[in-house]
């Protein structure tokens, strides 16, 4: 009987050229394709991912599901994946799906976390994990700048490369900043998101936050659908792929 | 003329195979030592660190102090010293201390941090920056334990090697245990510690917080003098160098 397992994973990306499956360099997707072909002994398996995360990105939820005729139970897949992956990628759980479900298509709303360190001294043991920024950042002015980017717009402003997409009008519900002691935390969560998104978001907020411009600016911003007119790409290791809602 | 500089380092000790220099094997000593070799333009400098860290510990504020003729303002050095470290390792601060003042010979007190992740899903993001143990623990029994090591004892159980030290009594000023979430921070203050000493104490304690032995029994292991009473040497990766005190 064919059955469709859907798999919550978290990787640390700092050492994979990011999910996607390339013929150069090691990805998540390849390495947890290959574990499954060893547990399933199964050739060629195709593993749908909720989506790809650049280089050095991480992931605490991201969400893939693959086919299988094996007669694995269910949520022992989980464990069986495991003992074939290498320490830097972990299947947290897994359990079967409806036959139709496709981590990718099915996605309703993502959740992505990005981690500021706002402290004078670079740290060596968060420099996978964080931005770190030396200049004092107004917490006030990023949080009342991000409320113009909450709601439907088109955020072309916000995107690296313009591929073949049909629409860059995307929905945003909501943007939380929130800082402990030197950690800031900016959570975004939306029904989709175009190539670097999340990452220009914030290095446009690090602006608004450095005092560069009055909150309101995001609007003309926005309003431009001038990439060069948003700040500049944050740097992949502060972004973790949190959750997928299906 | 001659200045003695102090420097207050951080590093991520994964990849370095301990603080001491080595034949074979990275050392953090090692990288900056070059690193001055640099800056001063001074050929085999000898820089003294508060004490050993093994390969895998990480340190937030370990201290080292050097001697040097360079004209360099003092405070400069760890912009300089910076310069040419590799990304794992960071100068915090610097400054003149008096000619005599010797990191390890003068270091009072010394507080270790020593952190577990208590959750039954492995990691990949934390893995080389804590200890995952999956089972319950009660933080309440590790507590009480705990109190049974402060104070001055002869903690020759929770020392891995009977070396050439005169003593292997030592005072414990505090033994602080705290969980947040899934994470317990274990800080362990004192006026020096054995060959171990920390991650035998986390491994015992953690029998403790399986409910092993009663609190009491603590008190036996102590006085038993005996390393095989103790519990086993918790990873290295979870535990950081604090602070040291002069």
């Amino acid at each position: 009987m064919r059955r469709n397992i859907k798999l919550i994973i978290e990787y640390d990306g700092t050492l994979f050229n990011g999910w996607q499956m390339q013929p150069n360099g090691r990805s998540v997707q390849h390495e947890i394709s290959r574990a499954i072909e060893k547990v399933t002994k199964c050739k060629q398996v195709k593993l749908f991912g909720s989506g790809r995360t650049d280089s050095g990105v991480h992931a605490y939820g991201q969400v893939a599901n693959f086919i299988t005729e094996s007669t694995i139970p269910s949520e022992k897949f989980s464990f069986a994946i495991n003992t074939h992956l290498p320490h830097d990628v972990s299947i947290i759980s897994s359990h079967e799906v409806s036959y139709d479900f496709n981590a990718r298509f099915n996605a309703k709303n993502k959740t992505y976390k990005y981690i500021i360190d706002n402290c004078p001294n670079y740290s060596p043991i968060k420099r996978n994990y964080c931005w770190n920024i030396k200049d004092y950042l107004s917490i006030e002015q990023m949080i009342i700048a991000s409320k113009y980017l909450e709601g439907q717009h088109d955020f072309v402003s916000f995107c690296s490369s313009k591929t073949d997409i049909k629409t860059t009008v995307r929905t945003i519900h909501s943007i939380i900043i929130q800082k402990t002691g030197d950690q800031i935390e900016i959570s975004v969560c939306g029904n989709g998101f175009l190539y670097n998104m999340v990452r220009i978001i914030v290095g446009t907020l690090i602006d608004f936050g450095r005092n560069k411009f009055h909150p309101d600016h995001m609007i003309n911003i926005i309003n431009s659908k001038n990439r060069s007119m948003a700040g500049k790409t944050a740097p992949s290791k502060g972004l973790y792929l949190q959750s997928v809602i299906y």
